[in-house]
């Protein structure tokens, strides 16, 4: 019944949520209501912690995240996109649990870098400890030939990790300068582009990323462009 | 299952819902994710639009309403808001179908005019043309006591009703331009207190609020008002 709505796996965190869904909102071609992609979001932002059970003993994050695959295959949904890029280290089995397909983040970030620099060689990637843990970034592009640009463990842990609780606390400022002293490093070690493979992160860099866009890969705006690629026929048609 | 979801019947249009999805998350005392309030959003923006079907001969929205209102249901949601003032033409219809509570925008809206402006008596109401013809505001402010401001129907055909066009596809200075003029004129037919009464409105009038604040009584924030204080209990505890 439901094939034209996008299922959105949100709540992780409930911001980076609104984020999307305001992109996408503001990159559809829709000059009235009809004309917009129809939602159904399931945003169980009480899903456990994904850094926490990535590299602590925190609890599983899983079966929240396959209570919602199932809800929103239960509506028939075209497919799913989860605008969290640690959330991204249980994609195989959230795909074998769904019959819609699931849309990759960090492919998105990777099609969107290529069409946005495409003579860069060395990228820098900020993101939670639990994505760089797990590879996600750099499997990716190490295979598109890419050099991987990162934080040290030392530096996540004095940088990344308290500027992300910060932004979820919603303390921006802080945040910003801590990010700041991070991008800085990366670019140091020759980072040419800086993708932000955290779907929070962008809330703490607004002032960084409007100096300098072309810097930048935000991975939930890039996984707003796969999605409008994804129903360009509806919207257009 | 999901009694601690907030259902919310949404992409009328789906900017306001954003809007209201954002201020929801600004607004809850939540240091973590965890402690957000977890949401079911159906965004069905295929909905008829609901001024054509209130004031002319458009298709009812009212099917697709229902149906949003029995998905949210299916899943025992704790209470349905809906951010768009037009669709309340149908709240009793859809409380009828509905076990959980459906939380009114009007009501809300008239306990934010209460709380933040108790002396005012004069009140300019801003909406759909539709949302004007059905009463919903001047119904329950006359209740309350107020004295109702309104643009006339001229005004709404020559204002309003292309503003709210022009902001629903992203034109927002061409739309603020006509707002403002509509504003003016409530203020010189005395009204104290400026109700943005379309979910939608508050887009176009960014400028115009910020600089007067305490003017405005916005529908999308006070929704959202009462959403936290009926949540409150789950989201402190």
């Amino acid at each position: 019944m439901n094939t034209t709505f996008l299922g959105v796996l949100g709540g992780m965190g409930p911001l980076a949520t609104v984020d999307f869904l305001r992109n996408l909102v503001r990159k559809t071609k829709a000059d009235v209501d009809q004309e917009h992609i129809p939602v159904l979001l399931y945003s169980d932002c009480t899903t456990p912690d994904r850094t926490a059970n990535l590299v602590a003993s925190g609890a599983s994050p899983l079966p929240k995240l396959l209570n919602g695959i199932r809800f929103l295959n239960q509506h028939k949904v075209r497919a799913i996109c989860i605008p969290c890029n640690s959330a991204h280290a249980w994609f195989d089995q959230m795909q074998a649990e769904s019959e819609a397909p699931l849309l990759h983040i960090v492919q998105a970030s990777a099609a969107q870098l290529r069409r946005k620099n495409p003579k860069a060689s060395a990228v820098g990637v900020l993101s939670t400890f639990g994505t760089y843990r797990m590879g996600l970034y750099s499997s990716t592009l190490h295979d598109l030939g890419y050099r991987v640009v990162t934080p040290t463990e030392a530096e996540f842990e004095m940088l990344i990790t308290p500027a992300i609780a910060m932004n979820k606390a919603n303390k921006w400022a802080e945040a910003e300068a801590l990010y700041e002293v991070a991008m800085n490093i990366l670019l140091d070690r020759g980072a040419e582009v800086i993708v932000l493979g955290c779907t929070e992160i962008p809330f703490g860099m607004e002032r960084l990323v409007r100096s300098n866009p072309t810097r930048f890969v935000d991975s939930n705006d890039a996984l707003v462009e796969a999605v409008i690629d994804r129903f360009a026929p509806v919207t257009t048609s």
